[in-house]
């Protein structure tokens, strides 16, 4: 029972508003143990309850509190069997990259690699399968790795909204449409992020890049993964094993795989990002068309929404939620502040699923942006991997 | 010139917050002077000072602190050119209908009569040619009237969409299909309204009844009017001098008419209504789709925006704004707390024009709500009728 | 071992806001069982998710879910050792007067009862020995009780404060004048309460009637407890006695007592009280002056408000905070938002002590007004009432 | 007539916070006109519309959109009558000294010179009087000033308290202790200030140096201004001779004076600091104590403070409100959402007026913090010097 081991795990960006997160998140994780945490010079050598402006509700974990916090160095984090990124996008990029390179396991928030076409971008509730791409991640690495891979989550807002659409897909065939606005928490812009002028009494209609990410990472995530036969398994590991003088000889056979953005059905999304007066919690409304023609009734999506599955579940994953989707059936929920914290803010909230005059069907979702959002898809991601055995 | 006269105005919930509304856009007005107040039983007698509970950032306007509060009844408003109606809806319906009975100008901002088959729904800025009907609405009524009609405004969330989609059918024919999500202002509410602990730190995905107001004013405020070809003009001014009896010499030749509910090009419209944190100010990301293919750019569509002429305007309604569109250069904007008040909130502000990947243009619009959402419309509406010499 | 045995529980008021804690807060209790539901008329007969509007991020605890609620009258209670009310006021007078004449333990936090020269104003980290007034108490009534009472807590407000000044009366004696601004929570005002369009972007200096409370119950809190010589023990025994006929062999040696209002040390107390836009959590500014001379300084202060003890925690009340005050040392704590929650809202935090320059020595404390200002008041005032052999 | 005359004048910090506050201002003022605008070399050489990141809810004036941005150096300021700072402090202190070396009025809303001894703390409801330390300040520098000086206005937390307080010294004779809590809005704090994340449904109980600086800044504008016999005027005026060679013959009767620090009466006064979720607008509660035994009643203190008039209103000081203290009657006013724009927020709110257990009165006091608590006071300070000759 995987439970029995325990794997020490390493923070990057300990003191920040994600790093945050993960520290409270993993106080009271059945197997991931704190052992190192990172942060930039500044921090680091000092313990981390002096390092940190803590500004969570509730108080800095016991075990961690005294912890020392290191620079983001490779060798400090040697012993860890995961590591977690909540680095800022300025300095994520190259530290992720030089922990990769010393056969670390990266479990990453940050927006830097989300797009490198061997990274998975992996929603825990929606596509694990793209897990299976990190032998072919290892083996482009010069030299290639054994143990060494960098996994990332998606943007906050794209979470959300990636959860259900995976299920109306699973349940009823491709989609043709996605149309949605979001109401987005300003923990989301980390700390001290959104000035309270910009935003009591207010709506922001706009969040740099936010729409571009929620267009591009739903079709990578949606999307399915496949044998690259542009490139051919053979000429990727031809070149993967050139790379390697045939030391390691199980890069013979690794295949060459690529993500295919949702290519067999193209799909149309189109985003408008909002942020409002929220502490925690993104809400968005969504109307999506079916290729299928007569596309389900609500009743129906409701069902197929509320009987999704996942992997994450089925494998035990301790962090994953029991309901990826809770349904409510009140005329007036999901609401950020009611529903943001249930299940630990690891599930998705939908409600008000209901015929769209202009596209087929349309609804409410709201997931907690600090929590499925950030450092808890990390985290069950890292467990997914560990339960596919790519954590050694 | 019409500033030269003065006309005497009643307002008719004149306690409640949309009438303190009227009474402060009133005070400094060039041609309306505020003669009668009505509220319920419960105020009437008292002066106006002592029976409201004032709301408003600016104090109660000197010249009507001490006007005595009446009961809604015509007979104390028989002077009055023009009454304004901030009725609840739970006695407007009645109420109106009385004082149009009396040979009543009532220009009202409660929803009762919006669909009524012959009273215009009117947003000042879009449709005031809706207001030929008025003749054959006075013809309707038994007895006929020579003075006495209802015109209503949209709802708040309504106008401030209708006002660009009207620009943008002008200028580039009809549209096909909307798709809407709103965020609106706790002040839309009304007061006591919505209680802070449903919005504090809150999105509430619900607005009883705001889709479908939405899905159906702007089919009836974006359609035509035409002469009812079904009933036959001859038909109506028949049964129409029947109940007169050729008193009205004027009656036999009115013209049945009917709004088209933008039947000629059927247009489909999706809202998702949302209330947020914000005191005034209903902003909303819009999508639309044009019938005409290819669509106007999105360049085409902001300078359509920007030129959009009204009649309010040209007709030199004191109360309308020089620009009935500001569209805004700034990635950010509008935003509620900031461009809410601008030209006194008479116009809409709007923002962000660009392609939409799954319909043709997406942009966002703001409108004050409590401005040109609800009793400056009214103002502007009364103003209009004077214009085109309907009081009389 | 009190654990080992179950008490059933009743609360009355169970579908309005401090019903709604009350249920939550017992979902997880050692040894109260909620069994009766009461609410009015307009809810009795409805299972209780039907008949409650519920307002809290917690999902409804699932006993309860399908609890029939009852009308309030002591008939349905029969079964309960404790009956806790969260009535509103204008009800709450007569029905806790009512049950108590049924036999039924009592503890409420409404208002009605607090001003009862016989019934404890109990804030159970501060005076628990005011339970000794219950023989009393129960002996006044007619016919005499034997297990009946009543119990109230104190305002929300007071609670938080009455804490820290007992700490500190306790550890350098009487307090001659205390100072103190509150800035108190929208769930103060229960629900809907305050409307949301009075309290965005604002402050309301005015709570009716809060600083008229906070002025009285102080005392009678702070106060002690003595043997009525005025009436005298023996008067009020015989007229109990007589009113009995002596069927209760015990109540003729009940003694008469009396709470002193803290008259040995005539306590000023001034109060300034506002409402801001926090969710829950009331924080004050306290300045104190001590009879003592010279005063104790901020260190020591400092000192004997941690190192305050309650009998609710040597006594082993399970709702007791272990610490019953937290001193913050950061220069900038307590804040509602971060602090409310720690200890599950039934401790104080207190934080920035420091002299005084008007008075002797200024701090800010901060109570949860939803937790120990109101449900677990009540709760571990029912603990200690039964560590202490009064409820059987 | 002053107001035929026009003076130029500049502004320093042209693009923080007060700065765009003083452009709004000043837009319309009747003899002021921007003529200079200075900032840092980040934004020096731009055209203000293209350097300034605007937040005002009033668009920016129409003359000052393309006037070019300079850096804060005396000769770019030349022609200018009267100069502005709205500049950080952490530049203000040098910038302002070299511009009164260079023959400039300054008028200065920063921190950096508040307590030079030769420098008036102005708030201009109280002491206009201390005004006649200019002299004496010019002569102070070396070479000896003709034209320039400093004067700065107070802290805007400081400045709402003490214009109640300055009515109630000049009705009743001096304060013996005062005792207040303020509760500040976030606009007080600048941009981009205090970040959402800290003050969205939440109290800060500190704002740091605040309470010092209400606890100084009131002895020295409450207090007098004498002639200082310790130095001597004869001193001064010959050290200040030697300097400058009797080139400026008026120098050597230049009366040395210093402000006395409320010294004849000590005052004492404690005040706590609380940043509250509001946009503008510093509330606070204040009791005070009186010299006088015994004290006036609430009823006189609540006259004297509505008859309290300031030299800025008989001096015809035209951004003056015409009512220094606005005192409400109802009981809940005043609030900052309501009543911050009350004589476009020249003037201070008051309201509450009432005994004081512990003290003798106690009020609520609510002052704009972004005009009569900085800009708006800084423009009535020029407005004062200008009517008593000073600026030339």
């Amino acid at each position: 029972m995987v439970e029995a081991r325990k794997f020490k795990v390493g923070v990057l960006g300990a003191t920040g508003t994600v790093g945050q997160r993960f520290i409270s998140l993993l106080a009271d994780h059945p197997y991931f143990v704190v052992h190192a945490l990172g942060a930039s010079s500044r921090s680091a050598g000092k313990p981390y309850e002096k390092a940190v402006n803590w500004k969570l509700s509730s108080p800095i974990p016991h075990p961690v509190r005294n912890v020392v916090v290191q620079e983001c160095q490779p060798e400090h984090f040697k012993e860890c069997a995961v590591v977690f990124s909540g680095l800022d996008a300025d300095v994520a990029g190259e530290i992720e990259t030089a922990f990769r390179a010393a056969e670390l396991a990266v479990f990453s928030n940050s927006k830097n690699h989300r797009r490198d076409p061997d990274v998975p971008l992996l929603v825990p509730l929606v596509n694990p399968s793209h897990l299976s791409i990190i032998p072919y991640q290892r083996s482009l690495q010069s030299p290639q790795l054994k143990r060494g891979f960098i996994v990332t989550n998606a943007n906050c807002s794209t979470t959300g909204i990636a959860i259900p659409l995976a299920a109306l897909e699973r349940a009823f065939g491709p989609l043709d449409a996605v149309l949605c606005t979001t109401m987005q928490a300003i923990s989301g812009g980390g700390y001290p992020g959104v000035p309270s002028l910009d935003i009591l009494d207010n709506v922001v209609p706009y969040i740099s890049g936010e729409e571009e990410k929620i267009q591009w990472e739903l079709l990578k995530i949606l999307g399915g993964i496949c044998s690259d036969s542009a490139a051919g398994a053979g000429t990727v590991a031809a070149s993967a094993s050139a790379n390697t003088l045939s030391t390691s000889p199980s890069s013979s056979n690794v295949v060459a795989k690529k993500f295919d953005m949702h290519a067999s059905h193209p799909l149309r999304i189109s985003a408008a990002c909002n942020r409002v007066p929220v502490l925690d919690g993104h809400t968005a409304t969504v109307s999506v068309r079916f290729v299928r023609r007569p596309p389900p009734s609500p009743q129906q999506v409701r069902e197929a929404l509320e009987q999704f599955t996942t992997e994450a579940c089925t494998l035990g994953c301790p962090s994953a939620p029991r309901a990826a989707i809770f349904v409510h059936d009140e005329p007036d929920r999901p609401q950020p502040r009611l529903d943001r914290d249930y299940q630990r803010g690891a599930g998705v909230n939908v409600g008000r699923v209901r015929q769209c005059p202009v596209l087929d069907i349309k609804f409410v979702v709201l997931a907690n942006n600090v929590c499925i959002g950030a450092a808890t898809s990390s985290i069950i991601n890292a467990e997914l991997a560990i339960a596919k055995g790519l954590v050694n």
